[in-house]
């Protein structure tokens, strides 16, 4: 199993447009990737400009496939205008 | 949706006992949560002392439900030795 943890700052002002957009991205997600096990976007309680993506994958693979896909790489320049700073990615080893 | 990262530090030498303790434990929230969706143990990368739990729960009262069960309660004192510092819990609601 492989964990990400995407951090990304949404811009003031922003938060509903990029919901939009992401909840659109995840239900792609859901659909079409059975090697990720969990997609799931949340949101600081901290900091409301702040949402993290918790994701679980099957293994490598299913990564590197979850990225490949059409829907996701479409989803990036739509959620670029809606982003305050550089996206956080963290891998982690399932154990 | 309720988001939780744990970020647990354990001690020098102690992994593979804090590993087989949380596998234990990971095997029972899985066998008796159904409003569970993930309790994934992940190894950091960039720390290999560093360990990010990622969970989510259907509810609050899922989260409240997690807490109060024998086994979790259980495995706190089993845990404390292993660890190499306070755990940072965060809490984070879905979207």
């Amino acid at each position: 199993m492989i964990g990400v943890i995407a951090t990304l700052t949404v811009a003031e002002g922003k938060n509903a447009e990029f919901e939009a957009i992401f909840t659109e991205l995840a239900k792609q997600v859901r659909a079409n990737e059975p090697g990720c096990h969990a997609y799931q976007l949340t949101r600081s309680r901290a900091n409301p400009q702040v949402y993290k993506v918790l994701e679980l994958y099957a293994d490598e693979a299913a990564l590197k496939h979850h990225g490949g896909t059409e829907y996701f790489k479409a989803a990036g320049p739509k959620m670029g205008p809606c982003m305050g700073g550089r996206p956080e990615i963290e891998y982690l080893d399932g154990v």
